[in-house]
């Protein structure tokens, strides 16, 4: 049986402008996937008189679900109720929820004098006989309605946190599941990360698994954040369930790859380490130089982090260096053993000195050159050393090579990575990447 | 005169399953704008066989351009070049270009053994008739050609680098120049950044200058960075050009809005306060807490930041704070005048105390509570403080209330955005905002 079919349109000249990265397309082309659709394709359109009603007739009998995100805000040129009542042949009607027009003129008057005028309470219309779809952190309700012969709409705000309240908590996933939900099992989908390894190192091993006609589907993604696969497992005419059949390769990958996977589907490295710390009762302290904080900042921003970190120094100037974590300043001076400041001696002691000052049970010292300027020849723009010091005498560095090409900001990027995969790795007891 | 007009076509399984976040469409969209193109939709299409043909079939007589980016590599599903030629009813032939195959095979040797296949060395065939595109940093050639009665096609890879060499590099922005340039001053855009208010007190002042059918068109945007204005001028019939309207337009909404107001299209605001700060000959230090770390990596993501930031701390635990940075316990311990460490107290002597073992001119502190967890009813999540301490005895506070509802990252961002507009007002000798 083929899967439902689906079209994810966002609305706005912002995003034509390229003004805005769109990410709500992304995410529920995603979510889509995830709940058993094959979305067939992606279209951004203005926000002009008639723009989306004429894409929308002509979709409205070609796929089962059309999900628009945008163009539903407190705006003038704010069309799409409009544009789909008028499509639709209906007026605009109020949601009919208790409290919605109040909610609206109480908004307003939060921000300005007088009455809120029309188009600001607009935002509680939807065409007649369409059903509501709870926007539980702004002001603009979504709507669902039938279009044409098949095609089921979902309309949802713009701003990515209302869409995805919308999406999860208005109504649009439930409303799925019950018209869609036999097909949901037809198709499933897991993501499975890497880091440590190229590209090229991670598809050695799995190269059979990655043929044309495989099932599950892989793909494969490099970023910053390292190699990421996806799965895609269809249900086979034998009965094995999709299911069962994702769960099978993943072990099979787990297994080929073992040192270097972290993590599935909504998994973060940070998330990995931070949990790991956790389920160990063990605290983390970092110095960082070259990364300049985001380090901490990824660390911190996994929600319950401050149970295993809190203390951070950055130490961006040799003084501080020596100053706020004992680094010798001799190894950072001009006598001839000095060593410099980018330097495996000097990410050590800065990680046993963030170690010692913080009485931490790991240490991480990062010191390097994000660039674009303070390369030389022997230390070109993208040389970063990255230090552990941990419990039972445990210490160790690793010097990445990056290409300077790739930028400052890709550059730390990737240094925090591999600085969270040293640590991962050293509390797993798997070998640390050579350097 | 009306602008000419584009559209812009993703293309790739890998989008459509929301594994990538399509970028290309974004920055082209926003190159084609700044020279003078008028963006009317953007399309992610799939690489099934015949999808592309039928798109541009439907589109080739209704824009002048459309720019494809993917499905132009060395895999077998990478179908594009092989559908332009079926539209085209012409063969495949090679781009014709010295050493083209010989660099293929070179390619493919570094990686394989045996000889390169068909489908790798495919990537230097284009249309016969077709204009090839250098791709300076990959493998895969881009092509130019003419379909139906006007639409310019530009078919660029899909890797964000190469299509960017392919377009800024291959021959795309010479070819619109050469074909379009008589428009490119017909639309000007420019973007304004503020921060410190809400969308709705920016809008005020500023109304008369919204209103449709004004020339420039502004577009408002709301984000944790700000609000942004984005304007789009057209050149006058009476002879004014584009770009005049635009900066007499900028001009008046720079004096209407001017304690906001910090920089024009890829300024960034970490960046506008180290340019301020070395102006100055000033120095930077930071320590946090709620933002752990987020604020120095905002700081130091700016090339040059070294020059004005040497220290920060990250003091997650009170006892960080009071070590680290001299923090008063008694205002965090049980005692019954203590404030606690979300407070202005403690706020203002981080920011003190991290200038003063910087030995900085400026500190600021931050601190509060991100969420989801921590919070209080006195206190809850998004009650934040930051403080600033500077010469000649400056001080201030910050009391930000956020909605707990926007999530730890939020929270985060906007507090950042916050400490870092609090300095420049500061620098700037500009009222803060009052809290």
């Amino acid at each position: 049986m083929q899967p439902p079919t689906a079209i994810v349109v966002s609305i706005g000249e912002e995003l034509l402008e390229g003004r805005i990265q769109d990410t709500n397309a992304t995410t529920f082309a995603a979510e889509l996937l995830l709940r058993g659709f094959h979305v067939v394709a992606m279209h951004t359109v203005g926000d002009g008189p008639g723009e989306l009603q004429e894409l929308l007739q002509r979709l409205q009998n070609t796929v089962d679900v059309i999900l628009t995100t945008g163009g539903l805000g407190p705006t003038e040129d704010d069309r799409v109720r409009q544009e789909v009542a008028d499509l639709l042949g209906v007026e605009l009607v109020s949601v009919g929820v208790d409290g919605s027009v109040d909610f609206l003129h109480q908004v307003f008057a939060r921000f300005h004098p007088g009455t809120a005028p029309d188009f600001f309470l607009a935002q509680e219309l939807i065409p007649q006989g369409a059903t509501p779809l709870a926007n539980k952190v702004g002001t603009a309700w979504g709507f669902h309605c039938t279009l044409g012969e098949r095609a089921e709409l979902y309309v949802l705000p713009g701003p990515p946190r209302e869409c995805a309240a919308t999406f999860f908590d208005g109504g649009v996933t439930e409303d799925l599941a019950l018209r869609f939900g036999h097909h949901a099992d037809q198709l499933v989908h897991a993501v499975l990360h890497t880091t440590g390894a190229a590209e090229s190192v991670i598809e050695k091993p799995i190269r059979d698994y990655l043929r044309p006609g495989e099932n599950p589907r892989i793909g494969i993604t490099a970023s910053a954040q390292g190699v990421t696969l996806s799965l895609l497992a269809r249900a086979e005419p034998s009965g094995r369930s999709a299911e069962e059949i994702l769960e099978a390769r993943i072990a099979e990958l787990e297994g080929k790859l073992h040192p270097f996977c972290w993590g599935r589907n909504s998994d973060t490295l940070p998330g990995v380490v931070v949990a790991a710390l956790i389920d160990k009762g063990q605290t983390l302290a970092l110095a960082e130089s070259c990364t300049g904080g985001t380090l901490a900042g990824a660390i911190t921003d996994v929600s319950g982090s401050s149970a295993v970190f809190s203390y951070g120094w950055v130490t961006y100037a040799n003084q501080a260096k020596v100053e706020q974590l004992g680094v010798d300043a001799a190894l950072m001076d001009d006598s001839p053993n000095a060593v410099g400041a980018v330097s495996k001696e000097v990410a050590l002691q800065m990680a046993q000195g963030a170690r010692r000052a913080a009485q931490s049970d790991w240490g991480i010292g990062v010191t390097g050159i994000a660039g674009p300027g303070g390369g030389s020849e022997e230390k070109p723009v993208g040389t970063v050393y990255v230090a552990l010091a941990g419990p039972d005498g445990v210490e160790a560095v690793r010097h990445i090579r990056q290409y300077a090409r790739g930028g400052r900001d890709f550059i730390r990027q990737k240094t925090v990575r591999d600085a969270l995969d040293m640590l991962r790795r050293a509390m797993a007891g798997i070998p640390q990447v050579e350097s």
